[in-house]
């Protein structure tokens, strides 16, 4: 009936997401407590600064003050986001501690990369190389692509199958001109416009193309599909999915505000768990860890399982 | 991949589950302002009020009043509920302007059923028995069977496709010793307990014992699983759904307070929409009536697309 995987990876990108768009502040003190709630939880990598224009996103101007604070647990692998070169050299500076990825970042809608990378599609292949000649300086391993706007485009509209699929390989194209093995792929729904069918419908495209890539989905919830979504993700054997604490993190490009964001990482836990799917995550640890970020923002958080309990004490009877 | 119906009847439960848990005082006025918005949506067929004991659900001590006040929409099926024979003379006196339907109600679990009716299962079949009596002694036609906790429970545990299976067959005994024709079963998730695999497995083992046999499901969004879990039923065929605006109304079986409840009509209705499936509701409508409902009740509603907007403006483009 399906070909749902045994085991799948979340990555936590919760206090990334959140810090940088709540409108706080938060002390450094507190970032570093729900980021050291997160590593006891069973999560394998957790996104955790972001290094970008403090003057732009002041939730996030004491980047380095937080991965200093952290405190590192055994087999969690801890990451970072940055948009430009500075950003970059900050988060170097922190590897060893961090543990940096590059990625080669295309997106599948023109008019949204003009909107909100300030640039072309054709500009940002060339971009693209220029950032690979700048991971490889800093001995930063490059072994993904990532695709926004993969499932529709506010300013687009409806994006293809075979957008998709050319746009991937593009990237390919991109990798394989550095000589660089690319393993995964990872294709975001920024704007909140997959269904579960559009998501085989992608996913399928791009598996017959690449049938042994590893796949991620980044999902957003705005529009409440969010695990209707990573089901289908799941459906099509899709084992690696982005996801926030609490549902952390809102949606800025959603038409009101207050609008969810990512979806969230204890409800898709959940749901994998109670599929007999592993995650390797403790999900009574993950609600409190999702019970400690609402505490930390000071208002509600989109996440479910964290209202709604999870099934194990039922169990036990 | 999949055998998603064309089209879906969705059933509004809103006005019934909302005002029969909100804390309010609503005025009838605004009850019978929800109702009339919700007739305009297209959908067909809203539950308007319940006939309980006044004492025990103040909130629908004006049950009447709100059915006297409502303006009928040609098309719509105007139902209510009761839970014992009181209540069942108080609807019926009300039947023309309401259109009531009978219905043999069976329960998965025998400590929920305890617990929830005050009465074991067996009993519950003597119960039916009687009410079919009284149906027929009003007019009230009966042609569908429901099932509480067909996925799960909180006193039982797991509740397999076997035994629901065995209740759905009993209700078929119920019917037939009154010659009376079942057309359609509706299971509730009256728990959460469901995920998107036990729905196929559950519709899975229905279907084959019952092939043409009409199913409808009740979700509940307790535990953020209930759209996916509509999905999973999409995929299995399923027609026919119960859901509330905005997600009007609570579960008085979550673990903690403020959980979400019955899955959301208008999110449902948008998912199904975009996916090409049919459900004759106009889905702006709706989610204006689900802003409406957030405004009468005071606070915010479990509802994401009312805050993220439909995709519609973004397609006029």
């Amino acid at each position: 009936m399906s070909d749902l995987p045994r085991h799948v990876d979340i990555h936590e990108e919760g206090p990334r997401e959140g810090f940088q768009i709540e409108p706080g502040p938060i002390s450094t003190e507190r970032k570093i407590a729900l980021i050291d709630a997160l590593s006891e939880t069973g999560l394998k990598r957790i996104q955790v600064a972001s290094f970008v224009n403090p003057k732009r996103v002041p939730g996030w101007a004491d980047a380095e003050a937080v991965v200093a604070g952290i405190h590192p647990h055994q087999g969690v692998r801890y990451t970072a986001l940055w948009l430009n070169e500075k950003g970059l050299e900050r988060a170097v500076a922190l590897n060893g501690k961090l543990s940096l990825r590059g990625n080669i970042s295309m997106c599948a809608s023109e008019p949204f990369s003009r909107r909100n990378q300030n640039r072309g599609l054709e500009e940002n292949v060339r971009v693209q190389h220029a950032q690979i000649g700048i991971f490889k300086a800093n001995g930063i391993p490059v072994e993904s692509i990532s695709m926004m706007a993969a499932f529709g485009c506010n300013f687009a509209g409806e994006i293809t199958p075979a957008t998709v699929v050319a746009t991937a390989a593009q990237g390919f194209d991109i990798a394989a001109a550095h000589d660089l093995t690319i393993k995964s792929l990872s294709l975001a729904d920024t704007m909140a416009w997959a269904t579960p069918e559009s998501i085989k419908r992608v996913v399928g495209a791009v598996r017959e193309r690449w049938p042994a890539l590893r796949l991620n989905l980044h999902l957003h919830d705005t529009r409440g599909l969010g695990l209707a979504n990573a089901y289908a993700g799941l459906e099509m054997g899709v084992a690696s999915f982005d996801a926030s604490v609490a549902g952390l993190g809102g949606c800025p490009f959603a038409g009101h505000k207050g609008a969810a964001g990512n979806v969230c990482t204890e409800d898709l836990a959940f749901m994998c768990e109670e599929m007999g799917i592993e995650t390797g995550i403790d999900v009574e640890k993950l609600v409190a860890a999702a019970q400690l970020a609402e505490e930390i923002v000071g208002h509600p958080l989109p996440g479910s399982v964290m209202r709604g309990g999870t099934l194990a004490k039922y169990r036990k009877h």
